[in-house]
């Protein structure tokens, strides 16, 4: 595969995140209300105003829930006319004026949440953070070769980039303090996840290669996590308010059709798996991932560079191992895929593993240092799988942390 | 509180789950395609048929959802009204032709579960299970008197009395085995619980009286657990597959309207709790609950007998402390109160605490034993608040175990 061209001059400068060959999907408001829409170059086409040959009612509500309950058929047919309207310059005359600037519009959710899972499938954050928590011995728990270990997180909690993130209030308790306080998490962070979107719906066990085919797209994801609320609630049932103050992900859906010519195989197993989980073939991609951090009025630090390839697990692997229990899914559900930790110190997806639990802290660009994130911190998650002359991008996934809301007074002792 | 009398002579019976006084609601099929409807003795009165006057918006769609949304003041003027037209006879001419006795209909979901979170705040549940696996000395963990711990669950699981649950397949690994095997789950479980059901948003942190106000009503719940599956896969991040086969709860949602008279307060703190949690009066309810098992073809032996007053947490409680994060809640959300215990052996609320993790089996009536659930065993919860000639109930919260499906060919070695 190379750059596909297009009659929209953006598309084809070799450094968009958005050529013909990406066409991702997203939700917008250009003034007129949300509606759906595709970026293509520094570009959004307005898809309720193009002559897409699909049933209208598909685009008629602002989310892409209705077109991936449509399936795979009415996938394929959609991303083969947006290809031939956007390459063909016969189109152009009538497709041109549904063209806005992305520079003039803010992106919204591009579909409803129906479920959030999250999962801890990345076995060198699984390593860090065991390490630092039980020793290098037990860093692994006994499952985790055996299962993509994962846990439900709330869907309610999932905002779309650019929505700010207040530090969140929380219990906690120190070590050496006999009983809890609540206080502002002092050691709030961020997860470098992708994000996939189920697009069509299951009852009872799925295999991975049926799971591989649900999966619609992917988008960036950070889950916003506060350590030391997590650290006090967590035993025995998981975490909980530690992960529901925010999970931020980027505008854009960029679809399994997209990513195809990138799919890369998990690494080998280093414990034979069950044969429901076994791969009949690549799934996972190849997507190059850095995290970005800016302090309030300064320049951004990037402060990790890691790729989705380095997952143990893959989505369709996850998403498997969630219908084995007979767990129905709905279109709309969000698998995050765990945090994506590579083997360097500077390839680590949370700050929680970059200052090594707080005690090594990182020097930004600025001089400042971070240990965790401070008030008026701008977080920036990137992604893109790179091909010959061109790029699959997904935009930016970004969150300004805020400052702890007031205390209301009910709250204070 | 005495008996209110109605028109309808099988709500006045006294000993009828449904009469004047409990008016809960549900969603029915009587032939018709599912309608809204309010059970009053024997009886379901059709709500989208009678002058409720209300807006009729609020019963076109079959879930209780839109009306939950309305508010408190909707909520009152509905109970006022029905509370008219059940009573008094001068409107029994209009609203008799709509009533339709309950034998004759099928029960559906009464509402949209929007998200699903599991609490574990009943303390002899705690203690039982904690004694159980971490022995009598570390029984509850450090946090359990300072928090209602809780994890999110999964919304899609949730289903109408009356759905069979098929024994769900699943990740074991035996003490002695050094691998797992994918088999159905040989330690299949209830849990006896009451779910609370959120009918008011809110974003932000919100305090225990705002929380209270904001719940609708109260339906009864069984969140089967596979433990052998849990057991496996729960460390570090909690239960996932083991509960995610079925949460059944009862169909009629019994309306905090209804229980108000049974109010009672939680126990004395063993630890102070934190300003946030603290409640401005009773929250609890006094709702006498009991579990029913009959194995396939044979009579019901009751195996546990005990009451809602028995929680640490109440669900007002839980609901705040679900929003100190910032979580947002939503119209819809459906928190479990965690298993409800008593301090008798015959007051356990899971067949793991009234077997003793299986070493002490039960004898039922029929002369069989159980210490997990067998394929063919009917489950039956039931629950009613008793007030003098009248009890607030709830209806039946069943569910039949069905043989663990057939594994599909590519999840066999």
């Amino acid at each position: 595969m190379t750059l596909l061209r297009s009659w929209v001059a953006s598309a084809n400068s070799g450094t968009t995140d958005f050529p013909l060959n990406n066409l991702p999907y997203g939700v917008f408001d250009a003034g007129a209300g949300p509606r759906m829409g595709v970026a293509i170059g520094d570009q959004i086409l307005d898809l309720a105003a193009v002559d897409h040959r699909l049933d209208p009612e598909l685009f008629a509500h602002p989310s892409w829930n209705a077109v991936m309950a449509a399936g795979p058929k009415v996938w394929a047919a959609l991303r083969a006319r947006l290809t031939e309207l956007l390459s063909d310059e016969a189109h152009r005359a009538s497709v041109e004026p549904h063209l806005l600037p992305q520079a003039g519009a803010a992106m919204l959710m591009p579909f409803t949440v129906t479920e959030y899972t999250d999962f801890y499938a990345g076995k060198n954050h699984a390593v860090n953070v065991g390490t630092m928590f039980r020793g290098a011995e037990n860093a692994l728990p006994p499952n985790w070769l055996s299962i993509p270990i994962g846990y439900n997180g709330r869907a309610s909690s999932v905002v779309v980039s650019g929505t700010p993130v207040p530090r969140p209030w929380g219990q906690v308790k120190g070590p050496d303090e006999a009983l809890p306080r609540l206080a502002p998490s002092a050691r709030f962070d961020l997860e470098l996840e992708m994000g996939a979107i189920v697009g069509q719906p299951s009852t009872g066990m799925v295999s991975v290669a049926e799971a591989d085919a649900m999966i619609f797209g992917y988008v960036l994801l950070n889950d916003w996590s506060a350590r030391d609320i997590q650290a006090w609630e967590y035993q025995p049932l998981g975490p909980f308010q530690s992960k529901a103050t925010a999970t931020t992900i980027s505008p854009w859906i960029v679809t399994t059709a997209a990513l195809e010519p990138f799919r890369v195989s998990t690494p080998d197993r280093e414990r034979p798996l069950l044969p429901y989980l076994r791969e009949p073939g690549p799934m996972l991609y190849d997507i190059a991932l850095e995290v970005g951090l800016a302090p309030e009025g300064g320049a951004e630090t990037v402060i990790s560079r890691t790729n989705y390839r380095e997952m143990y697990y893959s989505a369709a692997q996850q998403l498997a191992h969630h219908t084995s229990s007979g767990c129905a899914m709905r279109v709309g559900d969000l698998l995050g895929s765990g945090t994506i930790s590579g083997t360097r110190p500077d390839s680590r997806g949370s700050l929680l593993e970059l200052s090594w639990g707080g005690k090594e802290p990182l020097t930004l660009d600025t001089g400042e240092t971070r240990t965790f994130l401070q008030d008026g911190d701008r977080l920036t998650l990137r992604g893109a799988a790179e091909g010959p002359g061109y790029r699959i991008g997904f935009g930016n996934c970004a969150g300004q942390i805020l400052p702890a809301a007031d205390l209301p007074a009910w709250a204070k002792e």
